[in-house]
């Protein structure tokens, strides 16, 4: 018998031999039909491995994302089947599991794949996959298993296994379909019920230029076909919502190929837009006890190796400024922290001056492969809403708090009502991974997690997930279209106090360290917004939109009353625009309905008589003839509806 | 007989051999007597030298730049006289006049001059100059020349005589003093009345630090005992308002050695005081029209090729910044508008578009030698207030009578109401040194000046002044210590929208260029905010300054009330804080009234009881016992004199 330790702790005592299934069986019918992979002491296991020794076993269906990779991962094996079966002769290279989906990469040799033939790719796995073929993992020697590919002539598998150690290599079976592969699979082909190519793509063998380039097939896969309908949906509203469609359709921001790619200009209508988001923001902090300050884009190399960033980033970033006379060296700043901590060693601070809190919209420069950038999300410039708080140990559990109101607060005005937070603390079994005092950090992932308790958060609390400086809570976001995203870190650093000697006098007249919070509720506004154009699709709260309300004259002859409804407005700083241009009423109401214009204010002889105005919101629903004062009440009722004072 | 033509046109025919003493004697006797140098034919003569041809003549007084220049070049020779007497066997090296006085380097040899010698060689000095010993120019051979200094040991006489050409060498006598001299001085000694010795510094023979060492002596010298008092007055004042000092006094900037010398980091009262100036510039400029853009602080090293920036910058600023994988160079930007011009490339524009007004507040580098930083005034990186108008040549007009009017509203909201404006155009005979079509210069000149007539300044045309771009438009301001600054260029561009293949197409469908024009009421907010606190000794306007108020309870008893008092403030948007410090009122009404702060308020029982506020001005002036509302009212009328809507 051997002893089974599931993650709840509970041990199943099981013949040895018996298999994760088994094991799943013992607990329940049902949950075992749902187990789809296995994890047996942290190593992935197939559900049909028999265990022959005590150890931890982790049971996984789709739901869990090490389920979603063997289900994909197993699907490449089932699609690399149907493509040798449809293309006889090409050779197949590797197929991994990738975030959504998998893919394969194949010298098709004289064949060509494009859009046309996914539908029959598709029909022939899934035809495979009916066949419920259970994957079998076996053993091979490395002579038989460059053999079994040189007959195949392909050159790609046997390059892999000459790297491989004899001893060290498996295949795997399905059907008549063998690869050569480390294990990972579901049980059987019979799982998968909805396959769908995605798009091929040029990739060289091993991500080298200098190497024959593949075909990559992209697909994914599903237990349902309802699954893979609702993931087409949501993947047509995201090219929909693409920020960087988006951005160029509303006039927010571009991009320049002679200034430099991401490095964004933000247009007239961004540049506002950025604006309102810090005016909202330089509120909260104001309210919050924040001083703003202003620093340079740059600094001398020295303050960059004593912060230790330069260690960091220094040889993969921008690389050192030089000057003409050659005795200085700066750099473009990457981060703002250590401008900040220069402006604490300004003056000479007691306990009862802290906590300080220094907050800067910091534009600070990071190198990335020009193959990395996208739109706002991956760039080489980019604002932060940094800040930092120096305080003692014993206000940190308060400032924790105080940040924590903030990044809801922030959030909550922005739309963004799904998220849950994720405390990151030490690995009490690697000390020697880890700077400053045991007993700060035992406050300090005290303070966070008592913060997080008394904020009500729905919280995890992640091991060994802290920064080597430091505990830290993080915010993971779900938008409107189901997609993570990592907003509000809020991060303690008992290091950057160390390195640069920062002191405060403590009321026992000694010197003390304080400690420094590093938190950014947006983390940088380019990627804020990118992430908000695509949650809202562009349809921003009314009280962040650029232009609030269009006002359509019926014709030329209204445009003088249009005028007055329009400095009515900007007198209750309601941001709206005349459309006077030439053309059909229809044909504007039309184009800002495209706009994604909250607002749209017809006027013609009837509006003009009465003095009123005649409203359509945006998605059609006709709000007919008001006055303006009761216009302006609804649009400022419906901003504090979202936008509530902090 | 000779022609001499005066600046304003008149011609006198005067005997040949006639001095501009003669000239200006022909002129009024009254007007001889205060004529102290003058210029022939664009060269610098003594009053005394005789004219045997026709030509223009200048004759100048102390009241111009080349008078004074005169006089403090010849105080030079005075004072280089008292200190061979005073310390015998010294070597005097060169001593020309500078902005303000006068310096001459000398090699003291075993003589050691600090400023406990300032009054005996300033005492020797004034001695000469009693003896109204006329300065009288000669020519002399180089052989006589060499032998003259050989003969004194002085061996750098001997370097700079070695390095002229022979029947091109003069020396000037005066009194027993003899000295290498171009000429350009006054008729003789006795017209100076005051001489001050201003500090002695270190300074290299020729600049260069493997040279020997010198002396440097400055000292400044005035036709009346009266304006050397006001002039020493003046500098006392300049001492006490200089902003490096007031800057750290008010905590409002600060340098770091680890960030960079020329590198301020703002403070938050400092970033404070900078988002007023901003949000204040940012109204105005919205109400003319003006959109924001934002821009990153690099771009490629092309771009500034293109726009011309790099052959003026490149090889005298901060380095070109590689990449890891050196395939792109990029360069921090000197300047903004390379950046708009990509922004106005991103979209094609019609006639019926423009102009199109792209206003930021850009942060800028260039490279300073670190002995040429000062403070605020010469820094490395600094925030431009800048905006870039792309205009027809129809619209020019227009578009420089709206900036004039912006620049005016600005300068008159900080209290600078005395000031000048200079247009400067092409030199007509040197074409070649204008890019650009003639037509256009014409327009865009008279277009310049036909907007500072219709706007009534009070403006000189200065010829052959204009950049090889475009014509400007300069004002000139005067500040309480009657400096002059330059602010607020309007510079009219026809290189950049050349260079980047700006265009719009016209009324006739035709594609033509836009003219740009370049503005920036503030130049940088670094250098601006140097001179306000210079100009107004940190006394701010109300409306800017960062504290309006400081609450001072008598005692720990009216904390509470001082809340209140506080809370209430708030509400009104007035700036203010409490004292309650641990200190005496007293000293706390001496610390606030340093701190320049303009209202102190103290509340005590009397106060607490009739909700009312005892407020004292900056300055001592008590208003007594009034309401809050009273208070809030004085505050809001203030602020509206000196800023009004734009």
């Amino acid at each position: 018998m051997i002893d089974i330790t599931l993650p709840d702790g509970a041990v199943k005592k099981m013949a040895t031999g018996s298999t994760p299934f088994d094991v799943a069986k013992s607990i329940s019918e049902g949950f075992a039909r749902n187990v789809i992979s296995a994890q047996f002491n942290s190593k992935t296991v197939e559900t049909s491995t028999p265990l022959s020794e005590d150890g931890d076993l982790t049971l996984y269906t789709w739901n869990n994302s090490e389920g979603k990779k063997a289900f994909w991962h197993s699907s490449s094996h089932v699609v690399a089947q149907a493509l040798e079966e449809l293309y006889p002769g090409i050779k197949l290279t590797i197929g991994p599991a990738i975030e959504n989906g998998f893919y394969y990469d194949v010298d098709f040799g004289e064949h060509h794949v494009s859009e046309k033939d996914f539908q029959a790719i598709e029909k022939k796995a899934l035809e495979i996959a009916r066949g419920k073929h259970d994957f079998k993992m076996r053993e091979v020697s490395k002579s038989d298993a460059l053999k079994f590919y040189k007959d195949k002539s392909n050159e790609y598998k046997v390059e892999l296994i000459e790297n491989l150690e004899d001893g060290d290599i498996t295949f795997c079976d399905h059907s008549s379909f063998t690869d050569l592969c480390r294990g990972g699979h579901i049980p059987n082909t019979g799982i998968i019920k909805a396959v769908k190519i995605l798009n091929v793509a040029g990739a060289y063998w091993r991500g080298d230029e200098n190497n024959p380039q593949l075909t990559r097939v992209y697909g994914i896969s599903f237990p349902k076909q309802k699954e893979l309908t609702e993931y087409l949906e949501l993947l047509e509203e995201a090219k929909k919502r693409d920020h960087r469609k988006l951005g160029k359709e509303l006039e927010l921001f571009t991009f320049s190929q002679k200034v430099g790619q991401g490095l964004p200009l933000w247009l007239p209508k961004g540049a506002a837009l950025r604006e309102r988001l810090e005016n909202f923001l330089k509120k909260a902090q104001k309210k919050a006890g924040y001083e703003m300050v202003v620093t340079p884009h740059i600094g001398q190399k020295d303050l960059y190796v004593t912060s230790g960033h330069y260690a960091k980033y220094g040889e993969d970033s921008f690389q050192p400024i030089n000057t003409p006379k050659d005795d200085e060296e700066f750099l473009l700043k990457p981060m703002n922290c250590p401008h900040h901590c220069e402006i604490y060693k300004n003056s000479p601070w007691s306990y009862k001056d802290l906590p300080k809190r220094y907050a800067e919209f910091g534009t600070v420069y990071r190198y990335e492969q020009s193959g990395e950038l996208h739109g706002l999300t991956r760039v080489r410039g980019f604002t932060q809403d940094d800040a930092h708080i120096f305080c003692t140990n014993e206000q940190l559990n308060e400032e924790f708090k105080n940040v924590i109101d903030l990044t809801l607060y922030v959030l909550g005005s922005l739309g963004f009502e799904n998220f849950r937070a994720q405390v990151s603390v030490r690995d009490l079994d690697k000390p020697e991974k880890y700077i400053g005092d045991v007993a700060n950090w035992e406050k300090a992932e005290h303070a966070i997690i008592e913060a997080a308790k008394e904020k009500g958060l729905d919280f995890v609390v992640e091991t060994g997930e802290a920064a080597f400086y430091g505990p830290k809570l993080d915010f993971m976001i779900k938008d409107a279209l189901g997609r993570n995203w990592q907003l509000g870190t809020i991060q303690v650093d008992y290091n950057l106090p160390e390195r640069f000697d920062l002191t405060y006098k403590g009321s026992d007249n000694e010197l003390h360290r304080p400690v420094m919070i590093h938190r950014a509720p947006f983390g940088s506004l380019e990627r804020f917004v990118a992430l908000l154009l695509e949650h809202t699709g562009g349809n921003f709260p009314l009280w962040l939109i650029p232009i609030q309300a269009t006002i359509l004259p019926v014709s030329e002859k209204f445009e003088k009353y249009a005028e007055k409804v329009l400095n009515s407005l900007e007198n209750h700083e309601i941001r709206a625009l005349i459309d006077n241009r030439n053309e059909t009423v229809g044909k504007k109401i039309r184009e800002t309905e495209l706009k994604k214009v909250p607002f749209m204010i017809i006027v013609g002889e009837k509006e003009e008589q009465n003095n009123t105005i005649s409203v359509r919101r945006h998605g059609g629903e006709d709000l007919g003839d008001i006055s303006l004062e009761d216009f302006t009440n609804l649009i400022s009722k419906e901003i504090s509806s979202t936008l509530k004072s902090f």
